[in-house]
């Protein structure tokens, strides 16, 4: 089934009448870039959190859901191995929510913010004014380009390059969904070591962010589940490999580079990295299971529509 | 009765660790500052704009939605004497909610950012998952200063600059708040005519904003109800006057200038602007009445909280 987020995204990109010059990177990437006078640009991303949807206020505190939330811009910021500079907040409350929640939001934001050096600077406060909408936060971040590396994008990888990702995955639900570390230092060293072809942060799934890498680099994919790395939370669920290859929110980063540049970056000290397969001529996604037979994989991650 | 949005602002204010040399301006203006290489330097603001509170979708279209949204954050803008760049745009769906709205939103969008060349540059698409929340749509822009004018901030009035403001006030709810022109270009014209001490838009009222900019920059103020310019919707209520001290999303400037240059923005084509009253020492605002006798004025506007 077509992941209706992507057909949207895809629509909405189509639409776009933002001149490149400008804009050099556009809708259907982890940011946005803006250039603005001299060689100066300025990535943004815009990210819309949901009780009930992206975290359950019934079990997560509010410091934890505003760590999250910040968390997961510093992940967009991340993927596209940008240093992160500032982001703004904007808020819907339930009907007497009440300053002390929101004041725990506030201490999350900042203490996730201050990690990467990423203050809070403005925001937005609402009330919903029927009984029943429940809390929404909203994160839009900056970032800039780190010296010497271009913004990676989604779309640059080749028919041969190897897929990797940092981490490991699956089963983030769990835990790791509200604790995870986004990757920012990691994907700039990563980008530093080596020429990284196209770069993401799996927050649907690796399947389906897998998917839309394939689709916007127009290349194919095989995966070979035996070098898939699970989590521990995964290796608990009925089918780890599954969990790892489905589930949402791993936030951990997809990336493709040339195999000779492997070597580069294996031996990162403190980095997991993996090879988890090798980007193909074609436009569908394979897995070779661990009895070496190669089958069709279909997206299986979060659809958010 | 203290506004708690204010109180819960000046709060988030206080907890600031962004650094002033690469954060001019934080929290507590319509757009925050952030300083990059060289002169650059770009200003974000973020809203939050909530079905039921900022719109009713009961009555209003998806397209005047996302006029409202966009032309909400150009009065930002506006209220800097910025000029646009660009914006990001992330939506809350209800269950069932459907593409074919969402694409009549982004035509509202795309419409009203054109007018401004301030175009969609990325978003955010999410669905609540419970049954009764409802829509919320949150529009991140970014602007950058005009050749020559620095952003006119909230805190620069002084006693005995003039209080003017753009256009008629009051009665908004009627239609003015969906279909309203974001003072993109009468802010500019302005501050290039002459010097802005100060200048904010009128969201929650004139009583309130003016409070704001009164307390921002430690000065009192004294309206003349006189002087005050009745919109035609406002003349139409029992309490017209009251109307337009008091109703919430005028969306025109308030702003502070010496009162030797005011000769210089009377008469700017195409522009009405009247001179409402002047700063004074202390901290309270006052309102000379129709009778002649000064009175205290108590902000009665909108209180999001």
């Amino acid at each position: 089934m077509p992941n209706k987020e992507d057909i949207l995204t895809e629509w909405f990109a189509r639409q776009s009448q933002a001149p490149k010059s400008r804009f050099p990177i556009g809708i259907g990437d982890d940011m946005a870039q803006v250039r603005l006078g001299g060689d100066e640009s300025v990535l943004i991303t815009t990210d819309m959190l949901l009780d009930g949807t992206h975290f359950d206020l019934s079990t997560a505190t509010m410091e934890r859901v505003g760590i999250k939330a910040m968390n997961c811009s510093l992940s967009d910021c991340a993927a596209m191995a940008t240093i992160p500079v500032c982001a703004v907040v904007a808020v819907a409350l339930p009907k007497g929510f009440g300053s002390a929640k929101l004041k725990r939001l506030h201490k999350g934001l900042v203490k996730a913010g201050r990690k990467f050096d990423c203050p809070l600077i403005g925001g937005d406060i609402t009330a919903w004014t029927d009984k029943s909408s429940r809390f929404a936060v909203n994160v839009t971040m900056l970032s800039r380009p780190a010296p010497g590396i271009e913004p990676v994008r989604r779309n640059g990888a080749k028919v041969g390059d190897l897929i990797c990702v940092t981490g490991t995955l699956g089963g983030s639900l769990r835990r790791k969904h509200l604790s995870f570390t986004p990757r920012v230092h990691e994907a700039l060293t990563i980008a530093t070591a080596a020429k990284i072809h196209a770069m993401m942060d799996i927050t649907d799934g690796l399947s389906t962010d897998l998917n839309r890498m394939c689709k916007q680099s127009d290349v194919g994919a095989v995966l070979d589940a035996r070098w898939i790395p699970l989590s521990s939370d995964a290796k608990r669920t009925a089918h780890p490999l599954a969990s790892a290859l489905h589930d949402g929110e791993d936030f951990e980063l997809l990336f493709a580079l040339h195999s000779r540049d492997f070597s580069r970056i294996r031996d990162l000290p403190g980095i997991r990295i993996s090879c988890v397969g090798i980007f193909t001529e074609g436009k569908y996604l394979n897995i070779r299971g661990i009895d070496g037979r190669i089958r069709r994989l279909k997206p299986g991650g979060y659809d958010h529509l």
